[in-house]
């Protein structure tokens, strides 16, 4: 299977079909509509969509049955991004080449973009058309699992975590210190990164259907790969600077908190390796098509070696 | 009936409920949790869910049946309050006589705490326990309400054009440029306003299960009564400053797009009259129990009469 093949097949579906969601919110105020639009084309590898789709033929459908799902999950990874660009945030002026949103429709159209997006993933997931597997019960599940995946069960307070982390390793990391910042940087990237990973798997499997033992199976399977997907980010961040800058890493990212600056880029590594460990035999247990299992193994593996 | 009594008995049983939803959320960050206790704990009419209890009890169940409901459209509202007093948006230090949200726990806090406010409304709308009456069909209706009526067909919408509005007044008012600025400030209001106000009474109606003739009826009742609000609000405005300063309205809320500043205050009272005029007939062709219908026209008044 040439996995990064099937990731661009799927991720372009789901890049073509996002902005006729933006455009079905009828009397949308015109710029804000733009500003929308113009964060949702900026690409991306359109993981969790992808992942969702996978997920969810296990139990045999087609991913194009739940369309509306895999870009409402899109559309609240894309809010999450223009919100942490702002400038009370990270204060980004670039994002995947092209200027943040704030830079480009100012500070106020920006947050109500975020606001947005965020608020109409629930209307595209609640209000779309789905194949006919789908029964309404699956999408209120879904539903329930992107809110509180997204909300501060999750991703938010991954978020406000990070944001309390800022300026950790300004002081001397002692054997406390660095038990301390290895249990602060679990929780974050736990919510910050794993829980809309995970939430992409369990949103697949509740459309589906799927028995209550598969839907745990793939619900822990995500958390283990968004994990990974996560320390392989910070490895990459100071590989690639690395390569580009010829020195291990700038000033600035050796004082921000990851497993590379706890750890060292050796048990970093090996710690997203063990996750990949953790992670297939659980998806092998799921009952299912062996064809999308595959598609999710390989995207596993892919999250851990891409890039390096 | 004595409707401010009943407002406030109402409106106290959602105050009381609204900090269990949010100390469900486990695993929330404690800051952003507090943060968001705080915000919802303002206070305020709790118009919002006050109006859906009443309007759910109309077919004949119990407001208590979908608590959850409506301290989910509470918490939408809170969110819309905290986003727009900040900084980048109405910049204001009050909200209802206390230090605002980013005023307390600072800017990114305060963004963060209005994001997870949003996402978790469908968090508490769509995991909670409902009275037998509620089927699930309901609860997905209602989550396709409030989200369509929350997002950029509504709410964040009316927001964008008031932004877009500012300075409106500062250039000559010619015939032409009024009925602009007529047609600008009915878009702001609809969706600013009004699209919450409506989703309140649709809400209800939605998990009662109304038939559509009834929930048409309301909708536009709804309608009539959240720009009506908005017309009174405005009066109030300039009224209240009256009172207190001696003079018809400050210089800054003389430059602010109202129905008062473009028509005067005599004119956009007769629009906020019709408007109830044109509300009651609709809520009295409603088929129902009389009292919950009553309690909604007594709150139809209210709004047009509060305080003047």
């Amino acid at each position: 299977m040439d996995i990064v093949k099937y990731m661009k097949q799927r991720a372009s579906a789901v890049g073509e079909a996002l902005p006729s969601f933006v455009s079905s919110l009828e009397g949308a105020e015109p710029r804000l509509a733009e500003a929308m639009t113009y964060s949702l084309a900026a690409g991306g590898k359109r993981l969790r969509p992808v992942l969702m789709g996978a997920s969810y033929e296990i139990f045999g459908g087609k991913a194009a049955d739940i369309l509306p799902a895999a870009c409402a999950l899109e559309m609240v990874h894309t809010y999450s991004l223009v919100h942490d660009d702002l400038p009370a945030m990270d204060d980004d002026d670039l994002r995947r080449g092209r200027p943040t949103s704030h830079k480009v429709y100012g500070e106020a159209l920006a947050i109500l973009a975020g606001d947005a997006l965020l608020t109409d993933a629930f209307t595209v997931l609640t209000r779309s058309r789905y194949g006919r597997r789908v029964r309404p019960e699956g999408i209120l599940k879904a539903a329930s699992i992107l809110s509180r995946r997204a909300g501060a069960c999750g991703m938010v307070s991954g978020q406000a975590a990070d944001l309390g982390a800022e300026g950790f390793l300004d002081r001397k990391l002692t054997p406390a210190r660095r038990r301390d910042g290895l249990d602060l940087l679990s929780y974050i990237h736990l919510h910050k990164t794993a829980d809309l990973i995970t939430a992409a798997v369990e949103m697949g499997a509740a459309l589906a259907g799927a028995p209550e033992r598969d839907y745990r199976l793939l619900s822990e399977f995500g958390r283990d790969i968004g994990l990974c997907f996560q320390i392989a980010d910070d490895i990459l961040d100071v590989v690639g600077d690395k390569k580009k800058l010829g020195k291990s890493g700038s000033d600035a990212r050796n004082h921000k908190l990851t497993y590379a600056s706890l750890l060292g880029l050796e048990e970093a590594g090996r710690r997203a390796e063990a996750l990949i460990g953790s992670a297939l035999p659980k998806l092998a247990r799921v009952k299912g098509r062996p064809g999308p299992k595959a598609a999710l193994a390989a995207m596993a593996e892919f999250v851990y070696k891409r890039e390096n």
